[in-house]
């Protein structure tokens, strides 16, 4: 299939579920890990959860010789927890921190000391320039009830915001890592309908591996089943994505290029072959992580010249304007969800404000009936001094808490806020770009706008 | 000198200082601001310090007639402050938040409350695509003994970074805002050089306003002679900056033109005209705040592909090479700035665990003073129960404090380290693409590695 000039990459990505000390058999998995990317020589190397630098740097140590480039993202508290191997040289980085990223008083699910972030390590394959992405979205722990679900929207959000507006030089765009949304949930869509990347396991001509794709499954002896209800077989929830870049594509459709994707004149590329790890390793005790390792073989077709032009002329302002309004449609739900996160915080700020409000009403009243014996010379202490300071102690302890809940749900509603306002600017745009395509029928007919109505209409919509 | 095809763009940017109730003459300041704007039309207006969203919302109500198009960035605890007005439709708005800004404990200087940020609007422009960034990095306090040095210096490594991985997919790029950097601050010349922006104030062919374009002025009555010292008359901190981008530059000089400048085949630009106001205005009591505004006008002058051609050949392999070589030095410079900032903050988490250490070590002496009496039945309890609580108090004080300090140190030390390990990636980058330029003569020659070192030798240096 391919022809003489074609270049392949062989790209890696797990969640290495690497906490020191807490993680069961964190370093001999490591030890294990490092074996076993010594001896395949993927191209690319996306680890995610390596929360240890010493960690990273036992590998970067070991894979020297195979994966002479190398970088950690560091960011929060504990580190990103990204890092990226690659046999290719690294050009230059650039870290993207999410806006939003949990609550640093959940401390038992530790996602907010993290410091959840995407990054980039800009590559250069051949002549190709390649735009290599790893990250790691807000873990889901309930799906019934996921209070981390506007957040986990909002960080969708950025992240395809930020591959599309830092792809636009790239030849190749690559994303990997744990995104922990199934593959239909909303920010999944809303990640691969903009950015126009696309699923190594849809799009994979050989799968090898777990049933559907599955990354987080009940064979793993570090998964408990009861954790996976209602999927009792696993969940999808790790990722390799891939595209070619637009950067070509005609100056008119540039910008709604960057919206969606439509093919490059450059290079084509294709997944010929993906596999899982299934929960067990031959010759091993246990797993390499509590999440299936992913590995993809992708195949890079340079274009000549006389391909582009006639690429070029298969763009179909049909297929264009369907895609252009599935999109508006994502985005609008995903508006949606952000406002009820919106809601809950602005409830939990008022909550927060009223309790301190409350406590310094206590605090008053506590230093008035203080002020009793000092007022009525002679009257007794009317309640025991340890009492006194305790209760003191308390109203103290309420203010400096809800103060600090009420700094943290400010920032929380402002990045919520930012993001609201940036979809509706965007759909507004879409909606706009949408009344281009006289031919079209976009799917959401009720949201679009009438085609008189003036650009000016879509800006303090509600 | 315009040709009928040029465009013309009028830029203004302004620091509106907009504290509510506490900067002087706050409504009065912004109602003579909106009433200018309304009256001089400018195609892009981008502001800096309006705290207040009411403030911004006011001025878009003001402002609908003439500035149709406007976004406002939301950030941080009291917002980013930043705001655009825009005559061109703004299809797409994109925010980044600096990792580094400051500290929330040095609450009277309240940078870190205003979640520091560089916000980015996609604009169309006739058919060229524009990237408008409007930012506002950490205050200078004392230029002498700057402690937020190394944070103003990461935002600068930031802003250069999210500027460069953004701007690929634009025709033209602009920035304007309060850079808080003088012209030849680290900063400014690690933002120019890795951007190939160039200063309005520099390139314009006239200019009217404060001498030396400056922007902070003694004359403003809002400024204290005393702040200014020992730049009597002022500075300059305020930018407007411009360029054209690279995207049709030759493949395989692309990925060094992210880092150098070389002109477009596109579009030329031009600064024709630039003018700042001088501490007071006609028929008003008082300026539009404490900085002066900036108005450049901007041309813009479509090539024709054969033009474009020629500009191709124009591209100079001994320019580069010295350019690039430039860099190399300024970025050594900022990493070991960054370096600066890396020990004062380990110095900092050092003596934060130390205190909590000696906190904790009081509180378990009190706890065993306390607990003589139960141990040692009839004894008498040692000391008052009112010092006894207020010790208790304090010791869990000391232990919140110091817990807090050394969480928000190991932040800052993870975002400095990370900024640290992408300045030394990027240096040995530019190093080796140095290599490729046999007759360059690189301007440090001392940290020009010897020509056979292989890449890999670029990793982990020092």
């Amino acid at each position: 299939m391919a022809n003489a000039e074609s270049v392949r990459l062989r790209v890696f990505s797990l969640n290495c579920w690497g906490i020191r000390y807490l993680s069961k058999h964190c370093s001999q998995r490591y030890a294990m890990l490092g074996d076993m990317l010594f001896k395949k020589e993927h191209d690319i190397v996306l680890l995610q959860e390596v929360w240890s630098e010493k960690d990273y740097l036992a590998l970067k140590q070991k894979l020297a010789c195979c994966h002479p480039h190398s970088h950690y993202f560091k960011s929060g508290v504990i580190g990103s927890g990204l890092a990226i191997f690659s046999k290719h040289r690294i050009h230059d980085t650039f870290l993207f921190r999410y806006s939003l990223n949990g609550y640093p008083y959940m401390a038992h699910h530790g996602d907010w000391f993290g410091g959840k972030a995407v990054g980039l390590a800009v590559l250069s394959i051949g002549s190709l320039i390649a735009n290599i992405y790893v990250t790691h979205l807000h873990a889901e722990y309930c799906r019934d009830k996921d209070p981390y679900l506007p957040h986990r929207v909002v960080q969708a959000w950025e992240l395809q915001q930020f591959i599309r507006h830092t792809s636009a030089g790239a030849d190749l765009v690559i994303l990997g890592g744990d995104l922990n949304m199934h593959p239909q949930d909303l920010g999944n869509r809303l990640l691969r309908t903009s950015t126009g990347l696309r699923d190594c396991y849809l799009e994979t001509a050989k799968f090898d591996g777990c049933e559907d794709g599955m990354t987080l499954i009940a064979d793993n002896p570090f998964i408990s089943k009861n954790e996976l209800l209602p999927f009792e077989k696993g969940i999808r929830i790790d990722y390799i994505l891939y595209k070619v870049s637009e950067r070509f594509v005609q100056s008119h459709l540039r910008y709604l290029c960057s919206f969606v994707s439509t093919g490059s004149p450059k290079a084509n590329i294709y997944c010929d072959y993906m596999c899982t790890t299934n929960g067990s390793i031959p010759d091993h005790p246990f797993p390499y992580s509590d999440h299936e390792a992913l590995t993809a073989e992708l195949r890079l077709e340079p274009h000549t010249p006389s391909e582009t032009q006639s690429d070029k002329k298969l763009w179909k302002h049909d297929s264009a304007a369907g895609k252009v309004a599935e999109l508006v449609d994502i985005m609008t739900e995903a508006r949606t969800e952000v406002k009820v996160g919106l809601h809950c915080a602005e409830r939990m700020r008022y909550t927060a404000t009223r309790t301190g409000v409350m406590g310094l009403a206590l605090l008053f009243l506590e230093l008035a009936i203080a002020a009793v014996p000092y007022l009525a010379l002679g009257a007794e202490q009317p309640f025991p001094l340890t009492s006194f300071y305790m209760l003191a102690g308390l109203c103290f302890a309420i203010l400096l808490t809800t103060f600090l809940l009420y700094i943290f749900k400010t920032m929380e509603l402002k990045s919520l806020q930012g993001a609201e306002d940036q979809m509706r600017l965007a759909i507004g745009s879409l909606q706009e770009k949408l009344r281009g395509f006289p031919l079209a029928q976009p799917h959401s007919t009720q949201r679009r706008p009438p085609e008189g109505l003036e650009p000016s209409a879509f800006g303090p919509e509600e």
